[in-house]
C-alpha cells in the first residue's frame, strides 16, 4: 500500500478533481504491474498496472489506495476491468467518498466472488486525498495558507522589503508545495510589492493556477504573472474596477473574472466550479485575515525564521480576526513541526465549524 | 563529572556573582564526597566535598567542573584544601576566566605535584557557568529575553489581553527559568496591564530579584510587585519621576533606583555592579527592543503557541529596531527547538558586537 501512495504521489497537483490513485497488482509475493492516475480524463490507475500485468493478474492480489469505481465517467468502470482480469484479491486502501462510488465498488467486487480487504493503510490514504475528500465531502476545495516570518513574528521589514525572511531549503520546499497545488492566490499588494512568480520553479513541470484578487486592478503593466507561458494567470476582481486595466490584463492572455463582490469565499466557490482541490493561500495578512474570516482556510503552513527584524508598523501575517481575548485565539488541531534548513515549519489545521 | 555538573545546579540562581560548582571524590572508584557551592559568602564545593571524604580523600580523585581558586576572597584557597587533604589527581571541566584564578589554581596543583586533568566535559562545564564567564570576560551580565507569542506574532490580542498565549507546561518553564535568574525585568506597560508576581511560584525557594523600568513611576498603587514579602522589587526610573509617587513605593518596601537616564544598558550596569549574572527581560515589545538596541541582550528564549488571534494593532515581541530591510535582520546562532506540551520554544543567540 506505501508503494500505491508512492505511485499515486507522482500525479501530484496533476489529477483534480480526481484522487491520486496508485496500484499494485502482486502475483505470488512479486510485483507484476504497477501504475497511477495521471491526470483526470486519462485511465485510473487499476488499468495501467492490470495492462502492465497482462495474464499475470489471474488470482492476482491487487492493491489500490482508493476503492476502485464502479460507474463510467470519462473511462469505462475499473470494478469491471479488475474482474476481468481474474485478480483474486483486492486490498483497498479507503472507501471512495464520491457517492456515485462510496462501497458500491466494493460490492460490485463481491458480487463478483473477489475476497475484498478494506482499510489498508487508510490513515495515510486519507490523507495523501485530504483535499479530494473535502472536495467531495464538503463542496469546497482545501484551503491552506501559507506564510514566512520572523521569530518576532514579521513577514517583512518596516519598509515592505520582505527578501527573504526564510533559507533557500524552506523556500524549495514551497516551490515543490505548489506544485502540489491546482491554484495558488494571492492579493493585489503582493503583486506589486513583491512581484513572484508563484511557480514550481522548475521542481515539477506543473505549475498552479495563478490567481489575484484585486479590487480595483491597480496592478502594474509588467508583472510575472502576465507571463502567462510560464504559467496561466486568472485576476478576479469586483464590480468596481476600470475597464480600461482589464482589458490590458485580457490583451496579456490572463483570464479576468468579475465577481459580485471580491470575497474569498466567492473565489473558492469559482475555483470548486473549475475543478481545484486544493488552493493555496500565500497573501498578505489582510487577504489572509479575509480568507480565514470566510471559512475558506482548512490548514495552514507557517514557516518560523530564526531572526529578528523588529517594527511595530512590519507587517504581520494574519490581519484582522475580530477576537479581542486571548481564549478566542483559533488553536491549530493536528499541529506537527519539522526543520528545514534553519527554518522550521509548522503544519496544522484550523477547526472550522462544520458548515463552513 | 556529569554529577559534578548536577550538584552545581542545584543551587542555579543563588551563587551569583559566583559560579555554579559541584565536587566529586572517587577513591578506588566510589564516590566518598560530593558538594557544591550554595551561595556567595559560602564555603566552595571542593570543601563540602573533601570535608565528606575525611581521610578517605589520602590518594583519591577529585572531580570539580571549574578550576579550584587559589586566591582568599571571603574563603581561603581551595587549592592548598585539596592539597592538604592528600588528593591524588585532579580533573578539573574549564579553566577560571577570574583573572585573579585563571590558570593559577591548576599550576599551584601541579606543583605541588598533584595529577591535573584539564577540559572534562568542557562544553557542558561552559554552558553551565555561560553567565558568570560572560560576567568575569565582558563585565556584563548575561541578558535574555523571554516571550510568548501566537503563531501569527501576537504577544495579545488587539485589547492587549494575553493570559494566556502558551500552555501550562511551557508556563511552569517559566517560572523554573526564573527560578535560576539574578533579576527579572519588566516595564511599567506590563505591571498596568498584566499585574504579574515574577515569581518561580514555588518552583524553588529562590526568587530572583524584581525590577520595574518606569520613566514617571506612574504605577498602580496595588500591585504583586510591591509585595515586598514575596521578593524584592527594585524600581528604576528617571529624572522626571514624581516624588510623591516615589514615596510611596519606598513606604512599601520596593526599592527605588533614579538613573540619569531610564535607559536598559544603565540598569544592566546597575545590576552588574549588585552582582547579577543572569538578567531575564520579560517585557514587551517596546522595552525588549530597547534592551536589543542597547546590545543588553544574549540570549532568547521564544514561544510559539500553535493559534492565531490576528489583529493589526495587536502587540508583537519586539518594537522598533531601526531595520529597514530583511538581509538586516539580527539572526540567532546556536539555536534549538522543543515542544513543551503544545508549544514550542526556540533558544538561541543574539551575535554581538565583541564591544557591547
Amino acid at each position: 500500500m506505501q508503494r500505491c501512495l508512492e505511485l499515486a504521489r507522482l500525479a501530484a497537483g496533476q489529477t483534480a478533481p480526481n484522487p491520486m490513485v496508485g496500484c499494485v497488482v502482486l502475483q505470488q509475493g512479486l510485483v507484476v504491474g504497477e501504475g497511477f492516475h495521471p491526470q483526470a480524463g486519462q485511465p485510473h490507475a487499476e488499468v495501467f498496472a492490470l495492462a502492465q500485468a497482462g495474464a499475470r493478474a489471474q488470482d492476482a492480489t491487487l492493491y489500490v489506495n482508493l476503492e476502485p469505481c464502479n460507474h463510467t465517467g470519462r473511462t469505462p468502470p475499473c470494478t469491471e476491468a479488475v474482474i476481468r482480469a481474474g485478480v483474486r484479491r483486492v486490498c483497498v486502501g479507503m472507501v471512495d467518498p464520491d457517492p456515485r462510488v462510496s462501497g458500491s465498488g466494493i460490492q460490485r467486487l463481491r458480487q463478483a466472488g473477489l475476497e475484498v480487504i478494506v482499510g489498508v493503510e487508510e490513515e495515510a490514504c486519507r490523507q495523501l486525498n485530504e483535499a479530494f475528500v473535502q472536495r467531495i465531502t464538503r463542496q469546497r476545495p482545501l484551503g491552506l495558507l501559507k506564510y514566512a516570518m520572523t521569530l518576532d513574528g514579521k513577514i517583512a521589514a518596516v519598509s515592505g522589503h520582505s527578501a527573504w525572511v526564510t533559507g533557500p531549503t524552506a523556500r524549495a520546499a514551497v516551490h515543490q508545495l505548489r506544485a502540489t497545488c491546482d491554484a495558488v492566490v494571492v492579493g493585489g499588494n503582493t503583486v506589486r510589492h513583491d512581484n513572484p512568480r508563484l511557480t514550481s520553479h522548475g521542481h515539477s513541470p506543473h505549475n498552479p493556477l495563478r490567481v489575484v484578487m484585486s479590487r480595483r486592478l491597480e496592478l502594474p503593466p509588467e508583472a510575472n504573472l502576465w507571463r502567462t507561458e510560464d504559467a496561466p494567470t486568472t485576476v478576479f476582481t469586483g464590480p468596481d474596477a476600470d475597464p480600461a486595466h482589464r482589458q490590458a490584463l485580457a490583451t496579456r492572455g490572463v483570464d479576468v473574472v468579475t465577481l459580485p463582490a471580491l470575497a474569498p469565499r466567492l473565489v473558492t466557490e469559482h475555483l470548486y466550479q473549475r475543478g481545484c482541490a486544493t488552493v493555496l493561500w500565500e497573501c498578505g495578512g489582510f487577504l489572509a485575515a479575509q480568507a480565514i474570516r470566510d471559512g475558506v482556510i482548512d490548514k495552514l503552513w507557517a514557516f518560523v525564521a530564526p531572526k529578528l527584524i523588529g517594527g511595530v508598523a512590519a507587517p504581520s501575517p494574519i490581519g484582522d480576526l475580530g477576537l479581542q481575548n486571548m481564549g478566542q485565539a483559533l488553536a491549530l488541531k493536528r499541529t506537527s513541526w519539522r526543520l528545514l534548513g534553519d527554518d522550521l515549519l509548522l503544519e496544522g489545521y484550523l477547526d472550522l465549524p462544520a458548515d463552513s
